[in-house]
């Protein structure tokens, strides 16, 4: 019953600092080159999703999604934003993909967008902290670094994680943002390096932090017959697109180093796709700390449970390793504008099946997606698969 | 190919000051009202759509639909807020529609929400200029009650619109709001009254404003097979569900007395359900300020283009009219908590359609919605039908 679905056209901005821009300029700029790049006719494209987390507390600003069609000449069709914390670029792509697998659309632009730069640290602790349930966790003091140092000394404690495996995770993101163009904040580092960084929530420390970045990106998503369109080959096909949500209450959450709509998600992913974890070539992952990385990992049943930090140091996540995790440099390295993360790790994906990334995955056919709000409130996940 | 959609259950909070209430705790009263109302095992619902425009700003909490759906033990499915400013109820529950309609889901949960009245006039004239585009209209230093100001100002030009015409709308909807007892601000008001009160934007006094609000409502969609769970009849369908976009710039409306994304959606919603203007009984639309009721009830084409000031006047939009225009009492009298407006409508309409509401429209057997997002960037219609 359901269409096959494809990426037709990508666009990004660079993730960092763009003082002076505003959020819909940096949000067009993604959306016109995925549009140019997709070919397609922006008339038969049918609807607009936006991923955006904090631009009203943040910017003053909401309706972005209309305001950004506006501008892109695309008035008339339905502009939707939609929030989900952490995973509203991911939302936005997976309610992309229904309008065109169900037929209600040809195709679909999808973009994310956040900017966070223009804060102070303290506007953006609160900001950020609206993605947390401030009726419960909030009124402990908590904030986002303090839950995952929390879960850090979990897993510590309960598969014998290190610190050094902890910080071959940075490293190896690190690294990797060195090599994409659009990273923040790529870098050579040592593993002294790491350790000798401000600690900012025992044991998190600096760099295992992802920084606050300015930034949009954007997809057109298509059915078969529109891919036509597109000077690109090899096709990119959606191969799974799936949401869920979970507590946001930690008290809630029976393992500290699990998280529920990740383990679900990724189990219905596979199950969509037909594919198993060993059939996945790289993944984009949601590393907003180094320790989610490795939680990650293990909950999307790429890396054996508890293992996650040992795989690391072992260099098995590397670009050479059993599974390439974050080529892009993932959120620590490539930057974290939350709105526009997951509908970034479509455009890397997608560049790394096309075999046309600054950082490529050696014969890279099958790529996922994880994108993860809050304390697993909400996450998405996708598959994407090259045809010849 | 699309599915039949059915309105199963129904809840609302009243619309006024609920000072001390957590947003969530709102939205948790009207889904639990519409769950248990609707008969069908929580299980069977599918996904969460929750509408909400300044949450962020005014209360420092985003991903609202996760953390309903979690007090609601429906965690696991993918639960999504939207917004499109005033228009974000309605963009709810046109998911919720495609959900079913397409099959991806048997049953879905709607939810709008908002709270307001604990802001100060300054933040929440901030917060709700976040509907305006910033970069543009926002720097003329206008807010809401100037730009409908100004469209009064058009529409007394163009068509000869009195103030008394104006006042018509005021003192019906204040009055249908009497009969409601959700309503925050229902009023039997004179002429003179409406007259003397407080100049707001020349010419728009305050009973022409919407006051500001808190307040949440819900509705279950459903295909037809989990119908019979529910005990009620009549059975009420959604025969039309349509989301526009239209220019958020006044500058580019080539008329100051229309709204595009109105008219469009109409015309979508027409063609969807068969039906003509002269089928609608009732219509619950969207008067933000009195003169937005006689611009939304031409662009409907529910009345004469030029007509809708003499129209009210002349008692031709009242509960024995041509068109009952807001029976509630609109978000004049029973309020505008923004976010939850749009599925307030659906509430009103659908006991309408029940013959169970308290300003009951005789024999109502169609009844439309419109939810109209800041200066017209998004527009939600929804016609729904009785089945006997």
């Amino acid at each position: 019953m359901m269409r096959n679905v494809y990426v037709a056209g990508t666009g990004s901005t660079t993730f960092g600092k763009h003082a002076g821009r505003s959020i819909e300029s940096l949000a067009v700029d993604a959306c016109a080159q995925a549009i140019v790049e997709s070919g397609i006719d922006r008339a038969r494209i049918g609807a607009v999703y936006l991923g955006n987390f904090i631009s009203g507390p943040l910017n003053g600003k909401e309706v972005l999604a209309g305001l950004v069609a506006e501008q892109l000449g695309l008035t008339g069709i339905p502009c939707t934003k939609v929030e989900g914390a952490c995973a509203s670029g991911g939302i936005a792509m997976r309610h992309a993909c229904l309008m065109v697998a169900t037929g209600l659309c040809d195709a679909v632009l999808v973009v994310g967008v956040e900017t966070m730069t223009h804060a102070s640290t303290t506007e953006m602790t609160t900001a950020l902290n609206c993605a947390m349930d401030n009726e419960y966790d909030g009124l402990s003091g908590l904030t986002f670094p303090g839950l995952f140092g929390l879960a850090w000394r979990a897993h510590a404690q309960q598969y014998g994680t290190t610190r050094e495996d902890i910080a071959a995770v940075v490293i190896k993101n690190k690294a990797n943002g060195l090599k994409n163009p659009l990273a923040q904040m790529g870098a050579d580092l040592t593993l002294e390096q790491v350790c000798a960084s401000a600690l900012i929530a025992d044991p998190l420390q600096l760099f295992d932090c992802c920084p606050p970045s300015d930034g949009a990106a954007a997809v057109v998503v298509c059915a078969k017959d529109l891919l036509s369109q597109s000077p690109h080959t090899p096709q990119i096909r959606v191969m799974a697109s799936v949401q869920t949500s979970g507590s946001a209450r930690i008290s809630q959450h029976p393992d500290l180093c699990s998280f529920d709509a990740t383990v679900h998600a990724a189990q219905q992913a596979y199950k969509q796709s037909g594919l198993q974890p060993s059939d996945i070539d790289l993944v984009e992952l949601h590393d907003c700390f180094s320790i989610a990385e490795i939680i990650d990992s293990e909950d999307l049943g790429l890396v054996p449970r508890g293992e996650g930090g040992r795989w690391a140091a072992q260099g098995r996540t590397g670009m050479q390793g059993d599974i390439a995790i974050n080529p892009s440099g993932g959120l620590l390295a490539k930057g974290h504008p939350v709105g526009a993360t997951g509908v970034g790790q479509i455009v890397e994906v997608v560049w790394q099946l096309r075999g046309e990334h600054t950082n490529q995955v050696a014969d890279a056919a099958i790529g996922m997606t994880h994108n993860l709000g809050g304390t697993g409130v909400a996450c998405t996940v996708h598959i994407l698969g090259r045809e010849a």
